[in-house]
């Protein structure tokens, strides 16, 4: 039997994360669920935390021969051992040297893309880290390297048949308003077109504008953004080109048939986008980084201290993840 | 055969709404799929809106005998006749009428419950109604009215298994942070417990409190609101004796699973309650009107001017507002 000459694909990067979080378990799961199938991935990250199904190797391109028996690791070992849910200040300046790696890695032709396991903040923000989070950072790191398209980072979102991207992230939500600009609507809306273009393979993206208030202001009675900011940003998208509706009041944007008539959702603020994405999939929605010059996903959930080394942990999220990264990745190597 | 002594239970109390909206279509589309198996219903309004299969009634009492053959009405006539989809101000006494007569008619023991179709506000405005919406309307004709058990209005949406009940409703986002008080969410949570046990059967009612914050404020680094207002909030109906969960992340908050745990959520902003509503049922969603002497429900949609007399609006969410008013009733009835 004859194989076709098919090149093996680029592997996928997986960063540790807080080696005290559920990240260990849940990408030791993740290979479990992926070691016949697909797609390939190594980690960087302490080889010792992944426990004894890790095996180290010294490049990126052995991860194809070892892939099927064993979790191949690129061992940037800790400074002392991870104690699973214990967060140690001490691990801050391993998780961000990981995720500089990777980044590295994947920018330099090594890795096809980057998959994130969950980071928490007050442990980096001892060691220095000065982001908000991964989709920010990871936005300073590759802000020098080429990027063909408008550039992010813009937080996106999918559930089953939704994408939602967000104007603002982890705003409170009082200053939300104050943060809806014209101009910032008009670049999440660009971005989020241009990677679902570039990235998603959907030649002429149809976007749906959320409104920031109820029944979107209801002809500025209830409130006058929908009115002065939303509206004008829509007119001047239309006007690019761009297929876009709304200020859509957002109660009524997720039902299933308002969901197949656009692409992607324009989200004003954070629950807004999360509460249809979780109400969709709990368990397995995907974060995706638009704009940046590599593919980068992660999980929708966090670090989950309090269930670490219970074994209940879930992989679904990070296993959706993975697949999305390899899915966008190969439409970018194309 | 003989029949088992069980009194006829009341009619319900349906009033028009605005005549030039969807309200008389919607009603004679309810009455057609109810004509058989009830629960019955009379309606206050204008006899010619209704079209020929309305026959005018002199008392509710008439509803029992008629309901099958026609829909009974309770003729209190508009100044001039309704132009399907074009409101008129002449309209707006007569409405204002309609409502005040059901509410009297409930109260004083002719009509089980209330079911009111859609009102447009502009109109209303013009000929001096002072009220945000129905709700507050109800509050204030019912309010010499006794009833037992603090007194709302409160807002609860219905859907499939979810009910929500809002502590703010028609605000600009940007208003919601300044309108949320400690007060006002143990108000909100007492009228919804005692609404629970009273008209829903339910003997120990679980609530539960959403944040007003993404990730219900992580801690207080996004926005401090949940820790200085609803933690405290819930700490006190707690410590009446109220089972009680929160602040919870309102995207966590209506998946499947979390569903089951709770009989009702007490939502701090109008989307964070009608968006869950609106994904699990986009056209039977029931709007009901806690803490009032008397019953009642209404859809959760509008006047809808736009698609009115082209046989497309849908009587779903008043049908469902009709029978959860029946259902309402006779619970009180025992």
């Amino acid at each position: 039997m004859t194989t076709p000459m098919v090149p093996e694909p680029l592997p996928l990067c997986l960063t540790l994360g807080d080696p005290a979080g559920i990240g260990p378990e849940i990408i030791l799961k993740a290979w479990q669920a992926l070691r016949d199938t697909g797609p390939k991935f190594f980690v960087i990250g302490d080889l010792v935390a992944l426990g004894v199904d890790a095996h180290e190797i010294k490049a990126p391109a052995e991860t194809h021969l070892r892939f099927k028996s064993s979790l191949p690791v690129l061992n940037l070992p800790l400074p002392e051992p991870a104690r699973p849910g214990q967060p140690s200040l001490t691990a801050g300046k391993s998780i961000i040297q990981w995720i500089e790696t990777g980044v590295r890695l994947v920018a330099e032709g090594e890795a096809s893309g980057l998959v994130t396991a969950p980071i928490a903040k007050a442990s980096l923000y001892a060691g220095g880290f000065k982001f908000p989070g991964h989709t920010e950072f990871l936005g300073d790191l590759t802000r020098e390297v080429r990027h063909a398209g408008p550039r992010g980072p813009v937080m996106m979102l999918i559930a089953q048949d939704l994408r939602v991207a967000l104007v603002t992230v982890h705003l409170p939500l009082a200053e939300v308003p104050n943060h809806i600009t014209e101009a910032g609507i008009i670049h999440t809306a660009q971005v989020t077109a241009h990677a679902l273009m570039q990235d998603f393979g959907i030649q002429a993206p149809r976007l749906a504008i959320a409104a920031l208030n109820p029944h979107a202001g209801e002809n500025g009675t209830i409130g006058r953004e929908d009115i002065e900011i939303i509206a004008p940003a829509v007119a001047a998208l239309k006007s690019q080109g761009l297929n876009v509706t709304g200020p859509a009041p957002s109660d009524s944007l997720f039902s299933p048939d308002m969901r197949s008539r656009y692409d992607a959702v324009i989200c004003m603020y954070h629950d807004q986008a999360l509460i249809p994405i979780k109400m969709l999939d709990f368990w397995g929605g995907v974060n995706v980084t638009l704009g940046l010059p590599i593919v980068r996903t992660s999980p929708d959930h966090g670090t989950a201290f309090d269930i670490v080394g219970q074994d209940i942990a879930r992989p679904d999220s990070l296993i959706a993840a993975i697949k999305t990264a390899a899915a966008l990745a190969a439409r970018r190597a194309r």
